[in-house]
């Protein structure tokens, strides 16, 4: 059988260096696991543009729907801001999302016992906290149309349309489903049905899949604006929320602050499953790409291992090398070994990128 | 001259019972202070569409429109939840919002210092935070065209569209930055200009008036998802934030649940100034119709009473007095009193709504 294969497009700012940590990680699952990976890398964002004058060049797209899976870095910096809106950075992210058909985000918040001390919010209200955002990705505000600005009558006006197909919203239910009957089985679906009429149909789609075809999860609804509310007084109350390409941007973020563990977050970004079976997969840290920090070796590289132990969960049933993964960053917590974003200033001294990654293959 | 008018629309749930604390102030002010206010009052939401079948009747809406001030309780229920779309109470409020042209929506997330313990975040994140959100209130995605759930092919489709033209990106950036200088002269304007194009208008518009017109106060912009992590992680960065109607929405109950002291947060939706110089205006707490409580006096009055401050700081010039009302409440809060929802299950027997409002009365 061949090897499994995967797209490193490592991208922007600290992208390549907390790449650099997970390679250890690959080297690793060769060398003690038996499991070799197909590895190609190629660019993606702004240093794609650099290169090739747009943000992911047409081969690295094909490459990308070609591969198992693909590990993404970040994408983005000050340097590119003033780009056309059609090259920067963050359109090669984009095109990969919607032309991967990429329409599941799922992004845990977790609380690492070691760092619950480390959240802005008290103790209490997040240790322990495990809850997982899956966030639809390929539609919505996102992608919708008309969108642009336009002059109307002496002034621009700037549009978006916000888009959701009935086969759209279904899809990503099931797969929030799907994965809440694998964990507390409750799912609270956000939107602004009280607003917005794609809310409405948000709300009736996912309350009809739900009873239809999984009647035994527990579901809830709530406006987008209270979610954001809820986050922030008692995230424990939750398990999986589905919501939208956007409020689930947003959202996403908020829960991910919660847990003080912004360098410590994987997600997994999922599309239908391919002719070998694998869903069409892409990995990748929910921090960005720190411009400010890149090149100090002050990145965490943790976000980024653990969301290629999601690839093996989820892309190559793998769960137990996952589970071993995730271990050995909680041990090396608990050992007290901190990235310089898990301390405060008077904590001592933070490790490196490279010893933080050192560490886990230590561990490992 | 005539006396300064005020039309009471206390709506449903906890509405009418916070309000009956505000008529109590509204009581002291002309014993007290020698200010009678022309009170009308009538019906919005659920109990208007109880008695007309809609939720705000045509003479109600004429009357906002002539009176100096609206004073709003709050509306829903979940006797409405099943009502059509186009009917639901949450509509009164937003044809208010609309056919006032109320573009600015002032929301103060100010973090009482007798309740800093109570908030979900640590002490020292929020002890002292005092920062206002301005939020668009009339455009954006609650009322672009086109809007609604129609068929195509064998599914239906939920649209809506955010869509914004410069004049209205203009007016609200003028008030955001108008109320900087008036406070630490530092505006953050919020968007998703790496993905949405009414973003990048929204972000250029703002740059615009700044450079032209209010170069002395410090300007910022941040991405809404950026925005909704830094509230979390350390909010006393911001002073005043600026964003549109439904990050304002999502990011404005963020800020609010931050302080612990949501039944404490009023608001202010502004207008352009009428023929008398005082601007269209309506002032409600930002807690909600609160249905589960409704009835038990346990309802909080301060946000309510607080908005009533508002009106006489924004719409009468009688700046003194609402200072003397926002004293008056952090006396009592330092006197100990608690309405239930500032007190954990062991802190003892909370008061009631109605004694809230005689303390509050009786420490001014
Ligand atoms: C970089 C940007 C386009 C992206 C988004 O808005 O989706 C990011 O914020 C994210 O959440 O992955
Ligand atoms: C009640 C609802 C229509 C309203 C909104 O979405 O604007 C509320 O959430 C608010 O923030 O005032």
């Amino acid at each position: 059988m061949a090897n499994p294969s995967l797209l490193i497009l490592a991208g922007d700012g600290i992208g390549p260096e907390v790449m650099a940590e997970v390679k250890k990680i690959i080297g690793w699952m060769g060398a003690k696991r038996g499991v070799t990976f197909d590895v190609t890398e190629d660019l993606v964002g702004g240093c794609a543009y650099d290169k090739h004058g747009v943000p992911l060049h047409d081969d690295t797209m094909a490459k990308a729907q070609e591969v198992d899976a693909v590990l993404l870095g970040a994408v983005g910096g000050p340097q590119y801001d003033t780009l056309d809106f059609s090259v920067k950075p963050e359109r090669g992210l984009l095109r990969l999302r919607k032309e991967m058909d990429l329409f599941s985000n799922l992004r845990p918040a977790q609380c690492f016992d070691a760092l619950a001390d480390f959240s802005s919010l008290k103790k209490d209200v997040v240790a322990g906290l495990d809850i997982v955002i899956v966030r639809e990705l390929t539609s919505g505000v996102y992608f919708g149309e008309p969108r642009g600005i336009f002059v109307e009558g002496n002034e621009r006006v700037g549009i978006n349309t916000q888009r959701y197909t009935e086969s759209e919203i279904a899809r990503v239910a099931r797969s929030a489903f799907e994965l809440a009957r694998k964990r507390a089985n409750k799912v609270c679906s956000m939107e602004k049905a009280n607003v917005m009429e794609s809310g409405i149909l948000w709300r009736d789609v996912v309350q009809e899949i739900h009873d239809k075809e999984y009647p035994d999860v527990q579901l809830s609804h709530m406006y987008a604006d209270n979610g954001a509310m809820q986050l922030v007084r008692w995230p424990k109350q939750f398990d999986v929320i589905v919501t939208d390409n956007l409020f689930g941007d947003v959202l996403s973020d908020c829960a991910a602050m919660l847990t003080g563990s912004l360098g410590m977050l994987p997600s997994a970004s999922l599309g239908a499953p391919m002719a070998n079976g694998r869903p069409k997969a892409l990995y990748e840290p929910v921090h960005g790409s720190a411009p400010d920090i890149a090149g100090t070796g002050k990145a965490n590289p943790i976000a980024c291992i653990l969301s290629f132990a999601m690839a093996l969960r989820y892309s190559f049933d793998m769960g137990e090398d996952a589970t071993r993964i995730e271990k050995a960053v909680e041990q090396v917590l608990a050992d007290g070994l901190r990235t310089a974003d898990l301390m405060g200033p008077q904590d001592g001294t933070p490790i490196s990128t490279t010893q933080m990654g050192d560490a886990i293959v230590a561990a490992l």
